[in-house]
C-alpha cells in the first residue's frame, strides 16, 4: 500500500516546522507583550455550537466526525432509504470540526465568565478546518492566529492593535500597508446616498474600485439601485481620499461623524504615543504605512466599528512584485456571545495570515538565515575507536546547553559531512585517534570550508 | 442555548495553557539539544493509514469524519437499510483523527525518505484522539510528546535517551525512576523457561509482581501453562535483580546473552559519559534513579529491544504520597514502516506523558513561581485625563520589548487593583495628575503591597 494524505492538508519537513515557528513565534511575542493571554478550545466541538454559525455555506464546509459505535441506530430508517444526508446527519454526528478561533472563543467566553477578568484580552494560535476545494494556498487544515479583546468598547485597542500589527510586519521585516476605515463611515455615505436599506450592496460595490476603476463601480453600484445623486455623492467620497477631506461630506450624519471622530481618535492616539525612533516610519507614529483607506469593507456583517486590512506595501523597494492579497486583518464588533445567550460583550480584534505571510517571506527569502537551522555541531568519528569518546563530548555539550549530536558510526569523512549537509549543522567536529588523544578537535565551518583547531570549552 | 463542549474534551484557562506550556517548552528544549528536528503531520489522516494498525479495539476507538457534500450517495441501500454501521462505513467515511504520532510518523518517512537524511531524528508534540470512555485524567483529546531516531540500530541512541529523559525530569524538578529492561532478555528467559511461544503470556503475568506479589503471579503463570521447572526459573531470574546476577542465569541463550550485553553496554556508556557534575546523582551517571528492571515488559508487542518505563520516585522526600503511574517510556522497535511497504527501518523511541506530568508537578506545587504569570506591569490611571499618559507610557515600555498592559479607563484603585490580581500582574504602575506631570510613577508590588517610587527609565 502506498500512503497518502487527505488531499488539501499538508506534511512539514523539519525546516518548514523552524520557519513556521519562527513566525508564529513572532506573532505571539507581540500578543504577549501587548499583554493578551493564550486560551486553548478543544479542536472537536458540539455541533450545536458550530451550525448555523457561518451561513449555509459555512454549515456545508464543517467537517463533521462520525458518533463512535454502531452510529446508524438511532438513524431515521425513512432517511436512509431516501439517502436523505442531511437529514441522516443529525443522527449520526455530533461533533465537529472548529472552523475558526471566533465562535469557539464566544462559547469559552460565555462558559467560562466567571473565571474571566474583564476586559478579557485573549490570544490563539491554531489550526482550523474547512472542507473548501483545496488549490494553490488553500488549504483544508491550516492555522489561524487571533487576539481579541472582549468587554471593553475604549478606543485604546484600537491604537494598540494598530500597533501591534505594525510591530509584527516590523520585525518579520516584511514592509507593509496597514488600511484603516470604520463602519460607521460606510454607514454614514450610505445615509447620505439614500442607500441605507443596501448598505451591503453599496460597500461590496466600493470594495471593488482598486481591481475594476470606478466606472464599472458605478455600473455595479446602478445595478444595485443607486440613482445619479447616489453616485455623485459616491464618487466625491472616494475621491476624498483622507479623513479631514470626508469630514465635512459626512456633516449630515450622526453615525457618519461618529466614525470619524473615533477614526481621528485612533490616528491620534498612534501618533502622540509613537515609541519610533525619531526618523523611521511615514510620520504616523509607526513603522509600515497607515492609512485611512474609505474603501475598505471587509465582506463580515459582523463589523461595526473599525476595519482593519494589511496587505504587502509594493512601493517598498524589493516587494513590488509580490501578488498577495490581505495577510492581516481585523474590526471591532459590538457583540461576539450573544449567540450564546450572553449580553454586552463588544470586542475588537486582528487576526493573522500566517501561511500566506510564509510565502510572502519565502519569496522574499526574508527569513532569517538561523530560521531553518538548530545543530550547532555535529560530530562525526574517523575510527570505531574514537566513537566512545565522541559520545562522551556529545553529552557534554549537551549537558551544557548546546544543540549537538554524533553520528553514530565510524565512516567516511565526505559521507559524514553530506549528512552534516543535510541535517543543517552549521559546524562539524571532527575526532580521529589523534583528536580523541590530544582533545585539540578539527572544527570544520560548513559554510565556508574553513578549519580551525579547538579544545572542547571552546565549543 | 447553553453552550458545552464535547465530553472528554477540555478548554483551558490562560494559566492552564502556560503552565502546560511550561512543560512542552521542557521537553522540547531538551529534543532540540539532543538534535530531535520537529516534523508535523495533519490531523486529519486517510482511515486507510489508520484501520487496522491499533487492533481491532482501537479501530473502534478511532474518530472518523464523515466525507462532505452529499456523503449517503454512494452508500449500500441494503447496508443501510440493515442500519450495518460497519458496512457504511467505508462508503461514508474516507478520513479520521490522528489516534498517536507513530502511525503518521511512519507514513511520513515513507512518503518523504528521499527529503530526510537517516538516521532521521524527529520529534511531535501534539494532540491525538481516542474515543476512550472519558473518567478521571483520562480524555478523548491529549497531546502526546514523542522523539524517535530511526535508520539506526546504534546503541548510542538508547544511551541518549536515557540522557533525555533524565534531562527532563531533573529539569522539571521531579525525581523520577527510569526503569529499563531488553526484550531480549524477556525472550532468553521465556526460552530457558521453555516459554518461548507464549513468551507474551509470561510478560504479562510477570509485570504484575509489584502489584500481586510472587504467589499470585506463580498461579498466573501455571494457568499459562508454566510447569514447576518454568517456575523456579523464573522466581530465580525475578530474584535476580541486577544485569550480573541474571546474565550468569541466561548463559545458555544466545538472545538471552545479546539483551544482557546490550544493556551493560547503554549503562557502561551512561556512566562513563556522565556530564554530572560530581556528587550528583545516584551514581549511575544520571540525576535521577536509574535502574534496571527484569519485570519490567510493557505491553507493545512492537517493541523489540531497550524499553523504558519512567515513574515517580516515591522514595525521594516529598513524593512519597504520588500516586500515578507511568509518566513517560519507550523502546527499540525492528521495523517502523514495513507495514508502508518500506522495509529494514528499525528505530527506538521516547514519549512523555505530559498530562500526567501535569498532575504531578500540581500536586507537588512544584511548578516555577512564574511559570502561570506573563504580564510584567498593569498601568492604571486614576482620572480621566490621564489616560492619554498611561497610553503613551504602555506604549513606550511595549516599544522596549516589556509586557505591559493599561486599564482602559479611569476608575476607584481598589477595582483596578483586583483587575490587576485577576490577571496575575506582579507590579502595578498608579498614575495620578501629579504622577503624569512628574514622570515619577508609583510602583506598587503586588505581592508584598510595597509601593515604590520609579521613573520610567527604571521599570
Amino acid at each position: 500500500m502506498k500512503p497518502s494524505i487527505p488531499k488539501g492538508t499538508r506534511d512539514f519537513l523539519p525546516s518548514e516546522v523552524r520557519r513556521r515557528d519562527y513566525i508564529f513565534s513572532v506573532i505571539k511575542k507581540h500578543f504577549r507583550r501587548f499583554g493578551y493571554q493564550p486560551i486553548e478550545t478543544p479542536v472537536m466541538e458540539n455541533l450545536a455550537t458550530l451550525t448555523g454559525k457561518y451561513g449555509e455555506e459555512g454549515d456545508k464546509l464543517l467537517f463533521k466526525v462520525l458518533n463512535n459505535g454502531n452510529f446508524l441506530g438511532k438513524a431515521d430508517a425513512d432517511a436512509l432509504a431516501a439517502k436523505d444526508s442531511d437529514k441522516v446527519l443529525a443522527s449520526i454526528s455530533k461533533r465537529g470540526l472548529r472552523y475558526d478561533l471566533t465562535v469557539p472563543f464566544a462559547r469559552y467566553v460565555v462558559m467560562h465568565q466567571n473565571d474571566l477578568a474583564f476586559p478579557f484580552k485573549r490570544y490563539a494560535i491554531m489550526p482550523v478546518w474547512r472542507a473548501d476545494r483545496p488549490q494553490k494556498g488553500r488549504y483544508q487544515e491550516f492555522y489561524q492566529c487571533d487576539a481579541d479583546v472582549v468587554g471593553s468598547d475604549s478606543l485604546f485597542y484600537e491604537a494598540e492593535l494598530t500597533q501591534l500589527l505594525d510591530g509584527v510586519f516590523h520585525e518579520l521585516g516584511l514592509k507593509a500597508v496597514i488600511r484603516l476605515n470604520n463602519r460607521k463611515i460606510l454607514a454614514g455615505l450610505a445615509e447620505i446616498a439614500g442607500m441605507a436599506d443596501n448598505m451591503m450592496d453599496m460597500t461590496i460595490a466600493i470594495d471593488k474600485l482598486d481591481k475594476i476603476g470606478w466606472d464599472k463601480v458605478a455600473e455595479d453600484l446602478t445595478s444595485r439601485g443607486a440613482n445619479a445623486g447616489a453616485l455623485q455623492v459616491i464618487k466625491q467620497f472616494l475621491d476624498a481620499k483622507s479623513l479631514d477631506s470626508v469630514a465635512p461630506l459626512l456633516a449630515d450624519s450622526e453615525i457618519g461623524k461618529e466614525g470619524i471622530a473615533e477614526l481621528q481618535e485612533v490616528f491620534d492616539l498612534i501618533k502622540q504615543s509613537s515609541p519610533l525612533p525619531r526618523g523611521e516610519g511615514f510620520g504616523e507614529g509607526v513603522y509600515n504605512r497607515l492609512e485611512f483607506d474609505v474603501t475598505l469593507a471587509r465582506g463580515l456583517n459582523y463589523y461595526t466599528g473599525a476595519i482593519w486590512e494589511v496587505a504587502v506595501d509594493t512601493d517598498a523597494p524589493g516587494q513590488e512584485n509580490i501578488k498577495m492579497g490581505s495577510i492581516a486583518g481585523g474590526g471591532r464588533y459590538a457583540d461576539l456571545t450573544s449567540i450564546f445567550g450572553m449580553k454586552d460583550m463588544p470586542g475588537v480584534g486582528v487576526s493573522f495570515g500566517a501561511e500566506r505571510i510564509y510565502d510572502v517571506l519565502e519569496e522574499l527569502d526574508a527569513f532569517p538565515a538561523d530560521a531553518s537551522e538548530d545543530l550547532q555541531y555535529l560530530i562525526v568519528c574517523l575510527d570505531k575507536e574514537t566513537l566512545n569518546h565522541g559520545f562522551g563530548l556529545v553529552s557534554r555539550l549537551r549537558a551544557r546547553g548546546v544543540h549537538a549530536d554524533l553520528y553514530p558510526k565510524a565512516g567516511k569523512l565526505q559521507k559524514m559531512l553530506k549528512y552534516a549537509d543535510q541535517r543543517n549543522a552549521p559546524k562539524v567536529v571532527i575526532i580521529g585517534s589523534r583528536e580523541a588523544e590530544s582533545g585539540e578537535y578539527s572544527v570544520k565551518t560548513m559554510g565556508t570550508g574553513e578549519q580551525e583547531t579547538l579544545r572542547e570549552e571552546k565549543l
